[in-house]
């Protein structure tokens, strides 16, 4: 018999819609994922995750009309109230205001509750997760972009709705351009677009680098965490050089962040962070180290304990609309 | 007939002691002031204190043992459970750690409670200055150092007894050397040490500057506030190049710091920010412009509404011990 009180959480992501439906204790009874629409709208992309919740759902053996209720973890800017999201850049079509939990709500048959996507990921690894049993934490999403999220005194704090951009605390001055169009932003000198920006620009000026052919024989068109991955493995030069900068970079930045913040831990989760796990935190660590204002005293930085269904998991928090 | 609820406030600066006795509705009663001993140890810190607070509590028409408690607004590590300061680098000797409410207790006859000097004055001006009816700030406080207050959701964010070190967020990774050892603060650019320091090697090397000389005119060693501002009325090339640079520093800064806790409101106070005022105010968010993630609705910066007081309104506040 299914649980009574099972419930869905999807993680709504720039490459891939990652779904699950929890008990109440969090177990997870059924995924799927598949990738996210690249052409379209909103609309396309709310069929599809309308779909992959389906699915998560049958392999729980439960209608989705069954669930308790769906949270869903989104890029762009989330209106809780407005139950709608905007300004979701890296999803198709989607500069403009969409009202997500009223159209997937009524594609499922059961109610939605919309979340900032790294707000929701912080929410579980603090609930869950590798940030259990700290009252504060700063979760460092690194992946395509650097995100925050932010556990204050046991509760997330959202600011005026915009807070833990950490991506764009700039550790540079008149530094490099980022991907947000601003320059010197920890982003800019860390995350995997701008990475890969700078990867390309080097290659065509000629530094050697075996990330593109990695990428051509694993047939992607982008430098997936997992690509990076297999370049340092094998010591690839222009890989190793661009990640030692962004290590730093994140050093300095999540150290700033951490003066301003001190919190008991820092999570780093992201798929490059979970990707590159806790050899990668050591280093991050180290690279606070010298920008850490009580240096004496340096939180623990913590590898994503959720991994790749941390952000589902977490939306399944989302209390019910 | 003296108020039967009147409480002391201390603020212990770098340079002076303000001290000031107030009623239940914050009226100030009785203040004082004087220069802070620049030689001995925390013990004739401590005499010093106990001889200002008898003046702000004769000034009000009372004895400090009527005091209900006196609160201190402390530079230093405060340990408010040891009710001990330490650390306190700018105080003469206090290097270790000292029973400051306890032996400041004996010599006034009343309880002492202890806080952070830049948490208090931003309390103060959360509850009664500038950043009345805000639920969150950011209180940043331009003077000897950069400094920063905290207020979340209405209450103060301390972390773990260390949150607010604003001024040593890194701005410029490998830039500056800044007054705490470290490398590319913001404190590096935009501290009136680190001005004044920079101020003397450039006018060593020949730059002209007029700043020495008001400073000599006025019998002062170093280089205050109000030197910084005769010199920035009259267009000192220096004094303008630099303070500049401090503007542009600041608002990389504060601006990261925002984009990490998007509060409502920014309270710019200390020794140059409230001798600057508004003008600079206004072009601190100018600076801020260009780094804000969320560039469409920047925070209000606004000048400390306490002026100098502040610290001491706000040791006020603290609770009884």
């Amino acid at each position: 018999m299914a649980p009574a009180r099972a419930r869905g959480g999807i993680d709504l992501g720039g490459t891939k819609i990652q779904a699950v439906v929890v008990d109440e204790r969090h177990t997870v009874l059924g995924q799927a994922r598949s990738p996210t629409p690249t052409k379209g709208g909103p609309a396309d992309v709310a069929a599809a995750m309308a779909a992959v919740m389906r699915e998560a759902a049958a392999a729980a053996g439960l209608e989705p009309a069954a669930l308790t209720h769906v949270g869903v973890g989104s890029p762009g800017t989330v209106d809780a109230a407005q139950r709608a999201v905007s300004s979701a850049k890296n999803l198709p079509g989607w500069a403009g205001s969409y009202p997500l939990a009223e159209q997937l709500g009524e594609a499922l048959g059961t109610a939605v509750a919309l979340g900032n996507d790294v707000q929701v990921a912080t929410d579980a690894e603090a609930a869950l997760g590798a940030g259990r049993g700290y009252r504060s934490m700063l979760g460092v999403y690194w992946g395509t972009g650097v995100g925050g999220g932010i556990v204050l005194d046991g509760r997330p704090w959202l600011g005026r709705g915009g807070a833990g951009e950490i991506g764009h605390v700039v550790v540079k001055v008149d530094g490099a351009q980022c991907p947000c169009g601003r320059r010197g932003c920890m982003e800019a000198y860390a995350g995997r677009n701008a990475l890969e920006a700078r990867a390309r620009e080097l290659h065509d000026k000629g530094e050697p680098t075996e990330l593109f052919k990695i990428a051509r024989k694993r047939g992607r068109e982008r430098l997936t965490s997992g690509i990076w991955a297999a370049a340092l493995e094998r010591g690839d030069p222009l890989a190793t050089k661009l990640v030692d900068r962004a290590v730093a970079m994140l050093g300095a930045g999540v150290a700033s962040v951490d003066n301003v913040l001190d919190v008991e831990v820092i999570i780093l989760g992201g798929g490059l962070g979970v990707r590159l796990g806790q050899a990668y935190a050591d280093r991050i660590a180290a690279a606070m180290a010298p920008h850490l204002f009580f240096s004496d005293r340096p939180p623990p930085v913590r590898v994503a304990a959720l991994g790749d269904l941390g952000g589902a998991v977490g939306a399944s928090l989302l209390p019910p609309p």
